[in-house]
């Protein structure tokens, strides 16, 4: 008889960051781990999310046994919303990453019908064959967990998003003692975060954060407005500290952070004196110099406050000189540019504006290079498999783990939709199942498909030429000219002379003789070319070119 | 009688990076420093590049008495074929530089009516009251220069884009022994190059990359390819240098680095022994430990011969386990996300890929803040003017001004189109000239205006949908049912219920009446804000909305 395999398939965030979500599969058991969002890149056009294809767990859906989250940053419970109500299982997550994702499904009106668990860190919970235990690691959140999973094949450790911070704020360091004691029964596979497989060195503790903050909030002359991501709660803490240290108010502003520090003060993970944290509309009657206040918009999000305040947009905040501007962030790759011109916006207005390239405001909340070999030099697994990075990344993770004497043949470095399959002896990437990006976009989740947004990009690139043609129904001749309209392809008021031209063109195609309507495709797509070249000709772009018959 | 003033006016190059160009003008005399051009940001829809705005000469072309260049960079050279034509006056720089303008020029065959005039560094010309040194500078290109130019006013300092490089490759080092000379008669105003004026310390020498080269050729085990600026000529050189110290053949792939390394050699700033260099049809007979590619792509252009390779898209490259990739530079903001991708496809070939992230594989051209501060002790300027960077760039180099001992007052802080007015003893903003972006879209020059542009963002963003509507045209009824079509908006096959209630919708909107021509840019705007609210309710999307009347 041959022993069943373990089945591991990354849905999302191997070879693109963010949407992470795994499978692990044993015979009739599933799990899941995690159910994140990626925000959109570039070329995808109007789409506002993108989140895991889960089509291999349409026809398996009696078999999922749960799913566990690691911790409660968008790239890892992001797409619960829109995953969950199609799976209708329950979620186990700690006390402050279940706070999270009730907000986000109150948000979107799908928190009655899900079944949430909350699991102490520390805490096991048994999942068909799977037994999952909750290991502290810390992050740049509170209440983050790896996994210690127990699967008939053999040990599993699973790193979630980790440093190794010894002395973090709010939260618990990683547990490497319990990660040495596990080690020494035999670990078959680590999985671990990859997102800065790049650097060298150790990560910084959070608390330089802290010093730095400590060091403005002294000096500033006037009020301090600092940005950092709403789910950094340790941060927020740290500002709460040093105001308070100065005898400074903090006043928190936009939506999204006053919700989410409203629920970690609830649930005891951030803490603050009563009279320390006061509301905008009393912000008036507070000196300047005695003002912190707290917001979003490290990415430069066109509609967050400090994006507002740098635009001289926001209704109750603006930027005076005097003012000193903390943007405790990195930008997230691809935003460099839109967070550059908050920067600008904000020193035009005459802040003293600090960030990541000018001063230690920001640390990160991944492990480095040192920190990753000393989990796997920790841990010793037999089989490896970085997760949690873009390919550069987990190609790099990999070369680390060969260095600390994995051997190659041992290390996987896989694409979402690979599958792994392993028993207690080998492994081995055996196959690939459909994985592909589903397009949030408005109300529809998945049926934007490629067209569209190839017909986005072409529409971007050049605009539209909209051409309307009356035929006469009897005899298929061209009764008038025909009507051409432009938006996005030339100024028209500069180009009247180009239309013309084009609708002369339009009437040579035409004329020798009448349209029938079985020869419409025929005249449609000769049409077409011929504006298409000669637009190209005489203005070397491509619009898009849409003929339409109307039969008169 | 009062005395004349000079004014200074930035036509670009402050607030935005790149297109640097730049105004002096003293009485009937007008000089101009460089023509330089951007490359469009990520909003900048189908826009191919953005030139400076040249309004305020067109009325003093007379007084122009020449064009003075600082490099053959594309922020300093690249607006020169758009804009010479329009102002037909000389343009005096270095060799090398004369080379890359003449190049540029001949690609857009306008180099037959053009003045080029070469001036020697270190070398002088008059141009009506302005007489201009053209100081060595060290940049990340060879031949640049900084100017001393003598006004009537005073002594005006002007850094170009430099660095303090003792050990350059292939240039000369930024001449400090005659700025001092100059200082000590007196400088009225210092221009100084912003670029990395949030880089605490000195900026390596560009020698360091040649280190690594040299390790990287001699340990690679197959062939190795190098991508990096093709006006990096010193990057060249230290390719070139690295392979003949190691026995290997340098084949240099991609028509524009052609282009520059043949000019390049031809006038002496690219030495490489005769067998050196091979073309790409001869690389198959070379073993692969023998060879060296040198090419582009480091921005992820995507028909550079870099990311053609990391496509599996190039006619003669194919990148092979074995290989090992350099890229050679920094991502330009805003291209980090298409870089990144470049870098995981050749990973995905079983490339091993060193890059900027991961290993000494570039330093930059331009000077880090104690340059910066060198350069201000050494000229002791009475004004202080900072140029070439964004807005946070010159924030931050104008504080270090004042950091060295410049006062406030004196320190000018301006974006594209301010007027700094100066006489001997006093300088200050006395107003702003029209300056905005000119954008070139395929062959138009200028006439793209922000309603195309944001006709195309738009449409980028949820697509548009046209409506054809057929009115009898003696009772201005409705004739059949409006035609409805969409593109980029939604998949019409998953969509085609909510096509057809939206053309319900139109049925109703015009049925209780007929509609007078009169009536029409009514009907219209009731259309457009039915379906507007229809679409967004149904699908939180806004398409452009395009209702069309046909009579019949």
């Amino acid at each position: 008889m041959t022993k069943s395999k373990l089945k591991i398939i990354p849905l999302g965030g191997l070879s693109e960051i963010g949407k992470n979500m795994m499978v692990l599969e044993y015979e009739n058991d599933i799990i899941i781990i995690d159910v994140g969002l990626m925000f959109p890149e570039e070329e995808m056009m109007g789409i506002d999310l993108v989140i895991p294809d889960i089509s291999y767990l349409q026809d398996k859906k009696d078999k999922i046994r749960g799913i566990i989250i690691t911790h409660g940053h968008e790239d890892h419970i992001g797409a619960i919303p829109y995953i969950l109500p199609q799976l209708n299982v329950p979620v186990y997550s700690t006390k402050l990453t279940n706070g999270l994702i009730s907000v986000k499904l109150k948000e979107q009106k799908a928190l009655a019908s899900a079944d949430l668990r909350v699991v102490p860190t520390g805490g096991k919970v048994t999942l068909g064959k799977f037994r999952v235990e909750f290991l502290p690691v810390c992050h740049s959140i509170p209440d983050a967990a790896g996994f210690i999973i127990n699967t008939p094949v053999g040990t599993i450790v699973h790193s979630g998003d980790f440093k190794v911070d010894y002395t973090p704020i709010g939260g618990k360091p990683t547990d490497l003692s319990r990660l040495a004691q596990v080690s020494r029964q035999g670990v078959l596979l680590l999985l671990s975060d990859s997102t800065y497989a790049e650097l060298p060195g150790y990560t910084p503790s959070e608390r330089a954060v802290g010093e730095t903050f400590d060091r403005v909030i002294a000096e500033a002359p006037g009020r301090v407005i600092i940005a950092t991501f709403s789910s950094l709660i340790s941060r927020v803490q740290q500002i709460i500290d040093a105001a308070e240290k100065h005898s400074r108010r903090v006043c928190v502003v936009g939506h999204n952070m006053v919700e989410i520090v409203r629920m970690a003060l609830d649930l005891g993970y951030l803490k603050a004196s009563p009279k320390t944290l006061v509301r905008i509309e009393e912000m008036k009657k507070i000196p300047h110099d005695r003002i912190v206040f707290v917001t979003t918009g490290t990415q430069g999000e066109p509609t967050s406050a400090l994006v507002r305040m740098a635009n001289r947009d926001h209704r109750h905040l603006q930027v005076i000189p005097g003012d000193t501007v903390v943007i405790s962030a990195t930008p997230i790759p691809g935003n460099e540019a839109v967070v550059a011109r908050t920067i600008d916006n904000l020193f035009k207005q005459g802040a003293q504006v600090l960030y990541n390239n000018i001063a230690p405001v920001h640390v990160h909340g991944h492990a480095s290079q040192e920190e990753l070999k000393l989990l796997l030099n920790i841990v010793k697994p037999k089989f490896f498999l970085p997760i949690h990075g873009e390919y550069r990344h987990l190609c790099l993770h990999a070369k680390l783990a060969q260095s600390v004497g994995i051997p190659k043949n041992n290390t996987f470095v896989m694409e979402d939709g690979d599958v792994l399959e392993l028993d207690s002896n080998n492994a081995k990437i055996t196959g690939r199942i459909p994985s592909s990006n589903v397009y949030v976009d408005g109300l529809s989740v998945g049926n934007i498909d490629n067209v569209v947004l190839r017909d986005r990009q072409m529409l971007a690139r050049d605009g539209i030429v909209i051409v309307i043609i009356a035929i006469n129904r009897q005899t298929g001749k061209l009764v008038g000219k025909p009507d051409i309209v432009s938006r996005g392809f030339i100024d028209p008021q500069d180009s009247s002379d180009l239309l013309e031209k084009s609708r002369e063109l339009v009437m040579q195609v035409l004329d020798h003789s009448g349209v029938r309507p079985a020869e419409w495709s025929f005249v449609n797509a000769k049409v077409r070319d011929t504006l298409y070249k000669f637009y190209y000709e005489q203005t070397k772009r491509h619009p898009m070119i849409l003929p339409f018959m109307v039969k008169v």
